[in-house]
């Protein structure tokens, strides 16, 4: 049976999520713990919606993960509670506290946590104000005190490359994939507290995208290149040594949107067709 | 001249606000820090308005500093920026990631941090509920996952403790000093996240006294006490064994009010003869 998983995590002392021999994955640390609380006798896959990179954070993180139901059905013990919920609570007793499982759920049918996927959404936060300043959540924000940044110009250069176009010019080239996406959203606000925040919608993304667009739209904000200057270098499709890749602890994967229960397939089939082949 | 500073602190890695030989303080940091970006030849003091325990967190803590007019002025260099901006700027570049000061002004006349103050505003924040697991705050966040909290039952009980009491039953005794406080904020919110926070506001602390607050009304959101129990213990006076003092990692001194200008003086006077005297 197939079961649905909410995931968060600091990613700060992770080599990413993807697992990889004598590295700390999330993806590693999530397997194992499964194994373990499952009592399986062999290892377990998860699948999951956003492959993150080494230091990027999620609180949205969406997986799923194919399990024996007699090992599912057995987590309960002698307890009244559910499946779902003592497969929760043992996953948080067992995972370290940089990884935490918040929601455990009976899969629906044909649903895959990465090809039933809409969008993902992702934010990127920046402190370029001493006052917003917040020792607390500073792995996750971006220092960035060399000038104020400009919020509108940031925007008005955003909202030139939303839609669908090919963001080989954000992306790290792959043979035989894709390179288009449909941009859903790309925009700043700075919030009560002074931080900026950038929200970042797509269909999905490729390797580095979300941290290259950032970068590019942060040479607006300093004032070092016009505003309609990102949507130029998207229109090359050539990755233009102009654009900084920002840091990953500014980045957080938030939240992973999927169809109704009835169309999880087929969007599915559509998905895979769509990112897979070369276009 | 006296100078007011912002300060914000990240409490986990530190043995509290005051200053002891061999520790890693707060205050001990922050002084080091002042005396090397000023380039002074002896010590300086500072003043906080609330002195956090080991482990207690800080976003709105204020403090004052005396230091000489010469030495401020210099820290400008040959920029045009304001003294006050250039101190924020090299204070942020030389203390350690989890201490940040967001602001540094010339001080009103009369203005004391601690003695100035008309209340002070802390936030202890819990998490009983997976499904609000946040591992990106779990440093300022108290896990309980025994069972959920009833909100409701706690408000009730908080409710009755507000106003002008001796909290002696909440408080740590110390030889001389009064434990007569005025309690005027109290309540617990459940945030839209899932995650439970409690506003405590009064003119002053004692020692472990929101520690001690939020542990007697845990016993009621569990079910464990009615909600007329809290308010049973205050009008006792003395420690009931049946409070826990709950772990500082929850806790945050939010904020700090103070009067007008042109009141500071009257009212750091009146603080001094309430506070430092037996009553």
């Amino acid at each position: 049976m197939r079961l649905r998983l909410g995931v968060a995590y600091d990613g700060t002392r992770f080599a990413g999520w993807a697992a990889q021999p004598g590295q700390r994955t999330v993806e590693g640390e999530l397997e194992e713990a499964l194994v373990r609380v499952l009592r399986l006798d062999g290892p377990v896959a998860v699948t999951c919606a956003g492959r993150t990179d080494a230091g990027v954070h999620a609180r949205g993180q969406v997986c799923h993960v194919d399990v024996p139901t007699t090992a599912f059905a057995a987590t309960s013990g002698r307890s009244s509670r559910s499946p779902e919920l003592a497969l929760t609570t043992r996953l948080l007793g067992t995972l370290p506290p940089d990884i935490r499982v918040r929601r455990v759920v009976v899969a629906p049918d044909g649903f895959d946590a990465r090809f039933s996927a809409l969008w993902r959404r992702y934010a990127y936060r920046i402190c370029d104000d001493p006052a917003a300043e917040d020792p607390l959540r500073r792995f996750e924000i971006l220092e960035h005190h060399r000038r104020p940044l400009d919020v509108s110009a940031m925007n008005a250069a955003a909202g030139r490359m939303l839609g669908e176009h090919d963001f080989a010019a954000f992306c790290r080239r792959r043979e035989g994939a894709t390179t288009i996406r449909r941009l859903l959203e790309l925009s700043w606000e700075r919030e009560s507290s002074g931080l900026l925040v950038c929200r970042v919608v797509a269909d999905a993304f490729c390797h580095s995208m979300v941290r290259a667009l950032v970068g590019a739209l942060l040479r607006v904000g300093e004032g070092a290149r016009p505003d309609d200057w990102p949507a130029r270098v998207l229109s090359g499709k050539v990755r233009d040594s102009g654009v900084n890749v920002v840091p990953a602890r500014g980045l957080t994967l938030e939240e992973v949107g999927y169809p109704p229960a009835d169309a999880l397939a087929a969007r599915a089939d559509e998905a895979r067709r769509k990112r897979t082949l070369a276009s």
